[in-house]
């Protein structure tokens, strides 16, 4: 099985490459959740990594994977959230330099995140599409590597290697719940089942308001929608008009797509912190919001929900504890 | 080295015979602790367990250990804590029949967590030391065998494999913080750091209340206190008139223990959820309290610290985070 360019060899690759630098993450399994679905429910907690997302599996497969003399100019990118996280953190542990452009609306504790990994920030344009344009002019001028957040082959052969880990802790797992934004995460996770253990069930879950790349499906080519708040914000954000991998994989291989409300999003999040003691950000709980409404999960079924980070501030954990307790 | 009857073997026999019924937890960088101790800290994040704690390892060993005989006589334990659910939890597991007796004036929900793993309930007594007399009384007729809940070989041997995984996950370790209760978990983590990385420094925090072990160790034998209300419930408890293991073990190759007070521990709490997005409760946070204080991690160490679980109602995380944030 090739797809695109993608081989299973690639991700195993990645595994190797990667190991180093991220967490072996536990697949953990919910008693509450198998008890309420009569299913086998398991949450991979992608929030453990050190930058508290997945995304650092990626930008390390990336970063590392560039020839040494790309590395010798820096890297660099203009999201603000995990991504920019990942980015700095992965250059920092290898030595490289990094720049982070932003906008000047960023609020401060993004920028406090991102500068504690060392990454020179720039923080000059009145949005991030400038800052990602400046960013693509420095790489034309000097060389320093742009690392693009989800539509490339080494940044989904990063994320395919939490498949890997799933099936090698659990191989009776049939049916994995992704959360789906730009698509780097569900076309690596879907690759990486499906290459391993074929007869799998992916479903991506986004959340109600901006869902680019579910838009993107119905109408049968990438388009482009304005953003508009929700809990699950690190869901936000385009799929490109010019997508190369993430729309094409996700048309083909990914089984399901749903959404949820902010009301269940809301839920999932206190939902998680009940049961299992954590506190994740609203993009991680879609899944889990998907997987309480009745039937989601079939019965019977070998599950694994991925919880993909824990960018969150406390005003807002405060909120839904205070709303749900 | 041989420490009463417990080998180096009897360690490494515990983590093969209980690996499939744990969770190999992660060990986890804390940047932020790091930053402000300028030492490398690490946390083992045991909350992560099925159980929510590390008392599975311990009751694990245990079990399996017993004769094939005895185990069809089943097993029974009073505890109605984190002990009593690890002991219903491997013997639901290994299909083995339970008892959890337990005093009339604990609360429902604690009932409900021991009953979820199918153990046959009785809680028909004023106390818990009533309901404990009455599993020996039973041990007595019918062969039933006590788990007990820390002074014991193998419950010790089981503890001590947290020792083991963060050896290999990190083998510079050379500072552990151990939350001190019975004795159970820090005479294991202490002979099974100390049996294979011999120079390493183990402190022992307690509870400013009523912490038995403390001042069982000024008074220079075991010593009963009352019980007091405190955020680290979970290490309130005696250390046994009779101690076998425990005490000599902790008096011998502990270096250091501390108390830190309930605001300390309040702090920790926050600090966790805030740092890590990680819910665990008061008893876990003893550690993370005292490194919070200056100078208690020393500069340049490399440090772990046991977050050992997370049962603690919403209620109490309500009053923390509205408390801190």
């Amino acid at each position: 099985m090739k797809v695109k360019d993608i081989t299973s060899r690639d991700i195993w690759q990645a595994k190797k490459r990667i190991a180093p630098y991220v967490t072996r993450t536990p697949l953990v399994h919910s008693h509450a959740l198998s008890e309420m679905t009569g299913a086998n429910v398991y949450l991979k907690l992608e929030n453990l990594q050190a930058i508290g997302a997945f995304k650092v599996r990626g930008a390390a497969n990336k970063i590392i994977s560039l020839p040494e003399e790309k590395k010798k100019n820096g890297v660099s990118t203009f999201s603000t959230g995990n991504h920019g996280m990942a980015v700095a953190y992965m250059a920092s542990k290898l030595g490289i330099k990094a720049m982070v452009c932003m906008s000047r609306n960023v609020p401060e504790v993004k920028v406090k995140n991102i500068a504690r990994w060392g990454a020179e920030i720039k923080r000059e344009w009145d949005s991030q599409d400038q800052a990602g344009v400046y960013c693509y002019q420095v790489e034309q001028e000097t060389g320093m590597t742009v690392i693009p957040p989800f539509d490339d082959k080494e940044i989904i052969c990063g994320q395919a290697t939490i498949a890997l880990e799933m099936i090698e802790d659990y191989p009776e797992i049939d049916t994995v719940l992704v959360p789906l934004s730009g698509g780097g995460l569900i076309s690596g996770v879907t690759l990486g089942m499906k290459m391993t253990v074929p007869d799998v069930r992916i479903v991506g879950i986004s959340q109600q308001r901006a869902a680019v790349m579910i838009e993107s499906l119905k109408a049968g080519h990438p388009v482009e929608m304005p953003e508009e708040p929700t809990l699950a914000d690190s869901l936000l954000g385009g799929i490109g008009l010019d997508n190369r991998y993430t729309f094409d994989i996700t048309r083909e291989y990914v089984d399901e797509v749903a959404q949820v409300t902010e009301e269940e999003i809301s839920r999932g999040l206190a939902y998680l912190m009940k049961n299992h003691k954590v506190i994740a950000e609203g993009a991680s709980c879609v899944g889990i919001a998907y997987a309480l409404r009745k039937g989601c999960i079939r019965p019977g079924s070998n599950a694994a929900i991925i919880v993909t980070g824990c960018g969150i501030p406390m005003g807002q954990v405060r909120a839904v504890i205070n709303a749900h307790f």
